[in-house]
């Protein structure tokens, strides 16, 4: 049977405000649609944190035996500057700084955010789709939302008409923001702004003709509107109806609204029936700017180059500490609080390494049944990490005590320990155990410079017993000493 | 000033099947396709070392200073099972067996792809398009060739019309295949075929009701014909007529020829200028078949999970032995070619390990710059790898001579050698160093053991000075031991 018989999950819904019941459209499978990152530059470290936290609940969905299939797109064009559907493209803007096409600006900047995601030990989503690669798609939506009359073309571009969507839905229910006072307080169109109403948005632009990303379409060459390839890839692989969309905080609105409008202008239907936001990362207690210094980025916090930090952190331990808040809540990096982090990490990886070779007796001290119960409360209340962790350094309490023979697990309750735990650490929060690989090459440097320093010694003191076991045993390791005019030096092969 | 002007570079083109000097179409640039996989399962080791081969001939260019633009596209739709168009869509089929969506079969070999080419240490190409993101393009293209004549519509489908197009254009000028001997071995067309003649192709083929894989198109729903993507997107981001086309030597009739058809047919122009053919892997001399078991596939390489080769080789040894034959030679793997690869590798890497090492004198007893520049005529004629790595082996003969005081090098000469070696092994060649950090953990557990082992004997001894030595000096390397009633155990920080 699988797990989430079992469970009673419940997620905080942006579109109702409160914890729901989760119910998934069809038994054993979840739809789950999140919105990537717009590849222009290098993936920010608060970027990364809303796609761990999807991660994680990627994970918990697939460890409860739902078939899941997660959908997380690469936004490659149409992504503006700023959200009143002006500026420039965000990739074309910085191809045109760094002299190249467009599609090199997105490769380059793909490349990073794959590779930054795979060091924070990122499940690959089901489905990768890209904007570019759904422009048929997106046009056909559009066709659609004209035909509704909620769409008018103007100039070659086509705009989403709010005003007349909102009078038989309510536009701004997921934002909990009303048309009234969006109208009031937007300032007024001028006389060469193609849009009916300020809150109008772009389904289609024109592409001027410098405009290098274009496509043919029935309203000319252009681009498709930001807010669209979201629709189009979420309806494409996950229906009309769907189980969650998620994304980052900020994308609540405009981008989010936008999406439910223009599916049900489209379909008549709600697309998604939990809308998942996740929270920001501040630095230091300030909001991350690359312009006022206050940013640091993945690589700088792993390689330990940066004025922030005092030294280097892990990938794992940046994912621990990341884990450690609940994804609906601020966090804040510091040093100290990575310091802290790493500390936590460190005990719960000796502990993991430790609970396999724990001893068995007749009777268990601790309750694992209970506490492995109170692991998935935890995480079937809104995916609770920070007290799914908490529960873990309870695990990690009772397993030091055990240790040292101050208490004692049953044989059945031992394997039931290490199988929980690991399935908890590894599989759910994807928290790898680089307790051991970390910087094993400068340390087998350092080791290695002592045992040639010993076997010196000791040859000096004419124990060629040692010296002889030392030189035979590292052949045997595939280790070669080379005894030469500026010292002993050492290979392995 | 670049190298590229001081150098005269030779390519093998199968278009003239001669050594063509290279000449860029625009100075200081050079455009290179090559054909990618189709992901529809795990990437073959064939398909690795074309990918390899190119990456070398990629990474060369870079070196001599010219900016490349390297587009390798991901083949995500239209590859049917035959290429008599027809069977099922390769994708597609896959999707159906495992029953996902066929976006999530793409998703799953395309990080496959990505993954095993990093570990190989191939860069990433420049643009990475995909056939289903330039469905637009694809259908363009269609409707100039329609317009020149040079194609016809029957049933929804669109097909190339060799015949026509062989009037005034050579088709089979690739292959060195004549249209007359074609016709005369080709099955006469049945009553259902829609072709005009055998030797027409696909550019769109219509979708059955069943095929999930579909795009809106004037000709009905459908989906493009696979020689059509490549046309449509080395067009698109190298232009009309370009330098290089690379691919794997299997391409070269009907998927090449066919390309330059519909190049040809819609912009007039003959699309490439170098037209490159890597050549094929077999494994202890009989070509690589699933069916046959005569197989194996790049992870199982690397773990030693297999039941061909006697022990586990790294990625940079099978780059290397890989590149121990020219691109366009057939090379055969066997675990007698990867154990002497291996031992190069390894003196290889040792030599540029003490290649900085090297006392220097007031002359030289080897003409490094004669060396060099014997390494560049080796890659200017035609990437010709095999003599260039026996060029690399001439210079870790002196190294090793000069190690050992039987000969001498200038501090100058020092310092070029060891750039230019560092240059063609790891920025050519892409060979990566991997002599330590290979298997660091379970050689650092290893040496452990001896070190703790070495310890308890002093301490049996009482030859504490040596026992707290190794216990303070691994302290400061983060080392932590701890005497516990199984023995003694470490951890480190």
């Amino acid at each position: 049977m699988q797990l989430y018989k079992d469970q009673t999950l419940r997620i905080h819904n942006s579109l109702t405000g409160k914890k729901d019941v989760f119910e998934p459209i069809n038994e054993g499978h979840v739809g789950m649609y999140v919105c990537g990152p717009t590849v222009y530059s290098n993936v920010h470290l608060g970027n990364c944190r809303t796609f761990m936290s999807f991660d994680m609940i990627f994970r918990y969905f697939k460890h409860l035996g739902y078939k899941v299939r997660y959908v997380r797109n690469i936004t490659d064009a149409g992504h503006l500057e700023n959200d009143a559907d002006e500026g420039e493209d965000k990739i074309a803007k910085k191809a045109k700084l760094e002299q190249i096409e467009p599609m090199e600006v997105v490769q380059r900047y793909t490349v990073d955010f794959h590779n930054t995601l795979q060091q924070f030990n990122l499940l690959p989503p089901s489905i990768e789709p890209t904007a570019t690669g759904h422009i048929i798609e997106q046009i056909e939506i559009i066709k659609e939302i004209l035909e509704k009359g909620l769409a008018y073309e103007a100039n070659g571009s086509v705009y989403f008409d709010v005003i007349k969507f909102n009078e038989n839905h309510d536009y701004g229910k997921l934002s909990g923001r009303k048309l009234e006072d969006m109208i009031t307080n937007t300032r007024e169109l001028t006389a060469q702004d193609e849009k009916r109403n300020p809150q109008d948005f772009a389904l289609w632009k024109k592409a001027e003709p410098q405009h290098i990303m274009r496509w043919p379409s029935p309203w000319g060459d252009g681009f498709p509107g930001w807010h669209l390839e979201c629709t189009a890839m979420s309806t494409k692989y996950l229906g009309e109806n769907f189980d969650i969309h998620g994304g980052g905080m900020d994308l609540k609105f405009p981008h989010h609204e936008c999406e439910i409008a223009q599916a049900e202008a489209s379909t008549g239907k709600s697309p998604v029936n939990y809308w998942m936001h996740a929270n920001m990362l501040t630095l230091n207690g300030r909001k991350m700017s690359k312009s006022t210094d206050n940013n640091i980025y993945p690589a700088e916090i792993f390689s330990g180059n940066n004025n922030i930090l005092s030294k280097p952190y892990t990938p794992a331990v940046v994912r621990f500490f990341m884990m450690q808040a609940h994804y609906t809540s601020i966090l804040d990096l510091s040093d100290d609080a990575l310091q802290a982090s790493e500390k936590g990490y460190n005990r719960l990886m000796e502990a993991l390494d430790n609970v396999d070779k724990l001893k068995t007796s007749g009777k268990s001290d601790f309750d694992v049944k209970a506490w492995q119960q109170k692991c998935y409360e935890a995480m079937n209340d809104d995916f609770n990490t920070p007290i799914l962790i908490a529960q873990l350094f309870e695990a990690v309490k009772h397993i030091n005590l055990i240790k040292e023979d101050n208490e004692t697990i049953s044989a059945e309750d031992k394997d039931l320990l290490a199988s929980s735990l690991k399935a908890f650490v590894y599989d759910v929060l994807g928290i790898e155990n680089q307790s051991l690989t970390k910087d094993d090459s400068n340390t087998l440097n350092g080791v290695m410079e002592l045992l040639i320093d010993i076997r010196n010694e000791a040859r000096a003191k004419k124990d060629f017993a040692t010296s002889d076991k030392i030189r035979d045993q590292l052949v045997e390791l595939g280790i070669q000493i080379k005894d030469g005019k500026d010292g002993t030096t050492f290979s392995v092969n």
